[in-house]
C-alpha cells in the first residue's frame, strides 16, 4: 500500500475505533491524527471536508467489516438462526474484550448525524443493505422465497443492532444471545413450514 | 406544579429533544438551558452535577414515556405481535412528522455514555427493563410460559429499536412496519404450538 493510502487508511480505522467507544460529537479531530499516527497535516490532504467525511468513510468502512463478517460466518452456519446466533457470540466477545466500550460505530454516528447529513445518510444506507444482503441470501437458501427473505433480512439485522445496545447497558453478552436465540427458534419453525421447491429434473421421464 | 418542579421538568424535556435529534455531545448547555425557557442560573441548581446528570434524568424521562405508550397500546392489542406492529406504526408516524429527525434518546445517549458513566448505563438498564415487562406481560397473556415470554421480551424490544436505527437512514417507515410485521407472524406461529394449560376446574366430579 502506498505511504499516502497507507495514512487515510489509518485515519480511517482510527475514527472507526473511536467514533464506537465516544459518538461522533464527542471525538475531536486531534484525537483522530493522533490515535492514526498520521502526519497532521495530512488530514485535510485525504479528507477536505473535514470531520464529516471521516465520518462517512468510517461508517462504509465499519460496514464493510460488518458485511465481510457476516459473509463469511454464513460459509460456516447451517441456517440463517445459525448464522445470526453466531454474529451475536462474536460481538457479544469482542464487547466483553473490551470491557463493554466498543458500541457499533455505524449506530451511533448515523443516529448523531442522519438524516440532516446527506453523506452519512446514504452511507448509512448502503451498510445496512449490504449486510441485509448476506442474511437475505442465507435465508433463501433455507428456503424462504425471496420476497419472504427480503423482508426478514430486515428483522435480523434490528434483532442484532438492538441488543447490541441492551447488552451495552448490561455490561453482558445475555440481551444480544438471549435475543438471537429466541430468532433462531422462530426462524427455524418457519423454515419447517415453507413449502418445499424442488428444482426441475433434468430428462425426467414423460 | 410548583415552579421550580416546571422548570426542572422543562430542562429535562427539552434535553430528551436535543438529545433525540442530535445526542448527548452534539448539544451544548445553552441549547437545553434556552429550549427550556428556565432561568439560565437554574440549571445548576436543580441539577448539580451539570450536563451529565441531565443526560440520567433524560434517559429515565424517555424510558418513563415508553413503557407509558407500550402499557398503553398493550391494552388495545390482541397479541403481543399486534403489540409491537402498533408500537412501530406509532413511532414511524411520529418519525414521519418529525422530518426523520427524531430517533430515540435513549438509544443515543447510551451509545455515546454507556459503560463509561455508571448513573446513565443504570438509567438505561432500568429503561429496558422496564419496556421488557410490559412486552414479557402481554407474551403471558399468548400464551407463553414465564421464561420464555422474559426471553422472547429481549428479541421483541431489541427488534423496534434496531428496526428505528434503519427507518432513521431509509427516511421510511418500512424498515420498522416491515420488521414488526415478520416478527408478529413467526410470534403467531409460536404462540399456537404453546401447550394450552387450562386452569384446574373446581367443583369437578370425582
Amino acid at each position: 500500500m502506498a505511504a499516502a493510502q497507507k495514512h487515510r487508511q489509518a485515519i480511517i480505522d482510527a475514527a472507526v475505533d473511536l467514533f464506537r467507544r465516544q459518538g461522533y460529537s464527542g471525538t475531536g479531530l486531534n484525537d483522530v491524527v493522533r490515535a492514526s499516527g498520521a502526519p497532521k497535516g495530512s488530514l485535510y490532504h485525504y479528507f477536505p471536508h473535514g470531520k464529516a467525511s471521516i465520518a462517512e468513510a468510517a461508517v462504509l468502512e465499519a460496514g464493510t467489516r460488518v458485511a465481510d463478517t457476516v459473509r463469511e460466518l454464513s460459509g460456516k452456519a447451517a441456517s440463517t438462526g445459525d448464522l445470526v446466533k453466531s454474529h451475536a457470540q462474536l460481538l457479544a466477545g469482542w464487547m466483553t474484550k473490551s470491557g463493554w466500550k466498543d458500541g457499533s460505530p455505524v449506530t451511533t454516528v448515523i443516529l448523531e448525524m442522519a438524516p440532516e447529513n446527506d453523506a452519512v445518510t446514504e452511507a448509512g444506507r448502503q451498510v445496512f443493505a449490504a449486510w441485509r444482503r448476506e442474511i437475505q441470501n442465507h435465508l433463501v437458501t433455507d428456503g424462504f422465497d425471496d420476497l419472504r427473505a427480503e423482508r426478514l433480512a430486515f428483522l435480523c439485522t434490528a434483532v442484532i443492532e438492538g441488543a447490541l445496545v441492551q447488552s451495552r447497558v448490561e455490561k453482558s453478552g445475555q440481551p444480544l444471545l438471549t435475543a438471537s436465540e429466541e430468532l433462531a427458534q422462530l426462524l427455524a419453525a418457519a423454515a419447517k413450514q415453507q413449502p418445499i421447491t424442488l428444482p426441475p429434473t433434468a430428462g425426467s421421464p414423460g
